[in-house]
């Protein structure tokens, strides 16, 4: 019996499902970090691990599967192809997380996917060929991600103490809480993503006049991602991750909005069964 | 003889003049970096260090003089009155060198200061008061300035890959050069401002469309603040830093563009000076 694996591998972890022919999953298995960006040998090792315990259950080898894994990092230039060559699997598929997440939300059929989380990435699945947009971390883009807002409602409340903008009662709050404006620049130095997109929940939630402007302001980066990616057509578009229901809400109506129909793992095991 | 000791302290280096009732300077002496909010410790002992050169030459003490300091880093909460506090000086007033500047650029005039470099800040003198504007780094603000710039075509750079912006000759230059988009993020993750702002050059002098874009956002910014700090008046504006010329070029005729009278060592002397 031909065997399929998928991994869907990322920052917090990596998920393994090991699917017949006809897609119906057999046996999962979990391990730790799997960004082969940032940490190629870990990765190796939290794959192989994860990949191992699933097909240990079934009495299978690495090398009878034909495996599909979606992989942060895997945009980064050389490391997809060089741990395509190195895994023990009969044939092994590798893409972003994003690529399989996009693959796993539309299934077989044409769309567009917003993933919001702490970042924000976009893909579209035309006759099953997917585009990966955006991605590029909050240095350069992220644009509307849980991180944008945080960072954006931070920076416009150090505007309004500089009276570049109108100050509010959540801006004053922030600045109040962190201590001063100046302990806000201090903050900044060493937050992360992360801990920018930990605001984001109450931003969302102030009804706020300045809340709702960095709302609206990354409500229109995410319609000019999907506008390009759309080019006219009127495809469905899924939205993911902790801020994707808050999209599907402000854009409801541009387009035809869709729940997801699996996950990036189930994305990572259609690719994995993907021409065979 | 009253000695008066003015003091210019940043990241790379710390400056120190000794003048006397009149202005007239009488010794000069630098050191290393100064910045108070990253190396407190570190910073103290080359004020101390300069100052002591300075006044060595002179026969003085330095419980004999007068100081103002001009730091960097003297905004960061607490930091300034503990320095200041701390120093063997007759008197010590300690501001940020964006004060210093201010006060060094326009002497006893009212008018605006716009320091246009790797970062950016902002000032206005009315009536012998200084305050500071923006210089919040590049993560919260510091728009317009070189790294601002630098950050900004790199992120259009990507966008345009991603369809979101025109491409234009500069931007698939920088592209490539970096050995393809996912080369422009991973370096994104390290860079610094100063890394960021090395570009700039290359942004004001293209010509691309691209970069004709980013700087007539930055000059928007820059015209934005200015305004603000005019509130309706018409006062000189000095634009200092190595943009300077640049945004003075691109403002002609907006408001009354001086040169500065003075550095912000001068500054610090007329800090030193004052309401003797």
């Amino acid at each position: 019996m031909q065997l399929f694996l998928g991994i869907d591998g990322g920052g917090t972890g990596c998920r393994a499902a090991v699917a017949d022919a006809s897609g119906r999953i057999l046996a999962r298995a979990e391990a730790g970090p799997a960004n082969i960006a940032s940490d190629l040998p870990g990765a190796m090792v939290n794959i192989l691990r994860a990949a191992d315990h699933a097909l240990t259950e079934l009495g299978a080898q690495p090398s009878m599967v034909r495996a599909g894994l979606g992989l942060a990092g895997a945009n980064a230039a050389g490391v997809a192809e060089q741990l395509a060559a190195t895994l023990p699997f009969a044939v092994a598929r590798v893409v972003t997380d994003a690529v399989t997440a996009v693959m796993g939300a539309l299934g077989e059929g044409d769309g567009i996917v917003a993933a919001m989380g702490t970042g924000s990435v976009f893909g579209v699945q035309r006759g099953g060929v997917v585009r990966q947009m955006g991605g590029r971390g909050l240095a350069m883009g992220d644009e509307g991600s849980g991180a944008w807002i945080g960072r954006a409602i931070l920076a416009r409340a150090l505007r309004a103490v500089d009276g570049l903008e109108d100050m509010t009662p959540l801006l004053r709050a922030l600045i109040d809480e962190a201590g001063g404006d100046d302990r806000v620049v201090a903050y900044s130095l060493t937050a992360r993503p992360a801990d920018y997109a930990a605001l984001a929940p109450r931003v969302l939630t102030s009804g706020d006049a300045a809340a709702e402007a960095v709302m609206q302001a990354a409500t229109d980066h995410v319609a000019a991602a999907v506008a390009v990616l759309q080019a006219g057509q009127d495809l469905p578009v899924v939205f993911l991750g902790g801020l994707g229901p808050t999209f599907a809400a402000r854009l409801a109506g541009r387009w035809p909005i869709r729940p997801a129909l699996g996950t990036a793992l189930d994305g990572a095991l259609r690719l994995a069964r993907r021409d065979t």
